[in-house]
């Protein structure tokens, strides 16, 4: 069964975790919203202009089984910022449905909506001091219950695979690792 | 001093792939002109929207220090069949500066227009049988004099920082990974 992930990006998303996500879960059979807050075109942090699939404000009504984050500045700044993300994201975690958040997300975003409370996280070195005292300095992608993080563009495509695994199982993971010539670790 | 990249794009690039090496070429310090064989607006290999920053007609009369072109399909084969990026590949393996290839590219673009004869290259494990007997199907990244090839999504990160390195000196391919949470090997 298809499965439903909402990835939000805006100007300043880290274009190689934004693009890793969509990229890797539409190979797992998934059906990606890339929703931007704000103009649909976007820039992201290093100038790559990514056109979005809707504005975020057309699917702040939908449920979704996983949404995505990814990081880079000032991009979550922007989705920390968005009214109808702090909801979806408070909704999507009190129903126990998966998050996902890397690089500067986890912290910006994550932390800052009080989603991370009593939560092993990790997230980018130049965040971890923001995680608290359940920060994790040292795994490239951590889960805890219904939230998976990790640290950056370096980690993204394991982080990309963890989603994968969560949504549709480990085998799957692996299946669509070969073909990228990668390996599920 | 900045140096000038070519990233040619076209619909059905392989998003991830081009995407890696725009950003870190540009975390690097080089200016990189993303130019699209057809409309500015491309869609790519999994649906991602990309915006170039200019066609490729418009700076087909500059020079580059490196041409990096990124694989997916059908996106190789509309690289291949551009006559300006044709002539652009030749002057540029001609004049022995740099041209980087990874996934599809470096069979449907580089061998078909004799860029690798008697060349070590690699490339996707679906397309190493097209490069012939110096294919090397091992090493992720293989560099033989000013042409460096690569083979797919899973070692894009490490191809766009030996391409660095190739521009800069692996000093600064060292620098810019630390902060992406990725070593250079």
């Amino acid at each position: 069964m298809s499965k439903n992930v909402l990835v939000p990006i805006a100007d300043g998303t880290e274009e190689m975790e934004a693009v890793i996500v969509i990229d890797v879960l539409r190979r797992a059979g998934a059906r990606v919203i890339v929703a931007s807050v704000g103009d649909r075109q976007v820039t992201a942090s290093r100038g790559v202009r990514l056109v979005a699939d809707t504005e975020l404000s057309a699917v702040a009504g939908e449920t979704f089984d996983l949404i995505a984050l990814p990081g880079g500045m000032p991009g979550a700044e922007h989705l920390r910022d968005s009214p109808e993300l702090a909801r979806l994201l408070a909704d999507q975690d009190s129903a126990g449905r998966l998050i996902g958040a890397i690089c500067a997300a986890p912290a910006v975003v994550l932390a800052h909506h009080g989603l991370l409370a009593n939560r092993r996280a990790t997230g980018h070195p130049a965040f971890q001091d923001c995680l608290g005292e359940t920060a994790d300095r040292v795994a490239p992608v951590v889960v805890d219950g219904n939230i998976i993080t990790s640290q950056g563009p370096g980690t993204a495509l394991a982080f990309a695979l963890r989603l994968v695994t969560a949504l549709y199982g480990e085998d799957r993971a692996r299946e669509i690792a070969g073909p990228m010539v990668w390996s599920v670790g």
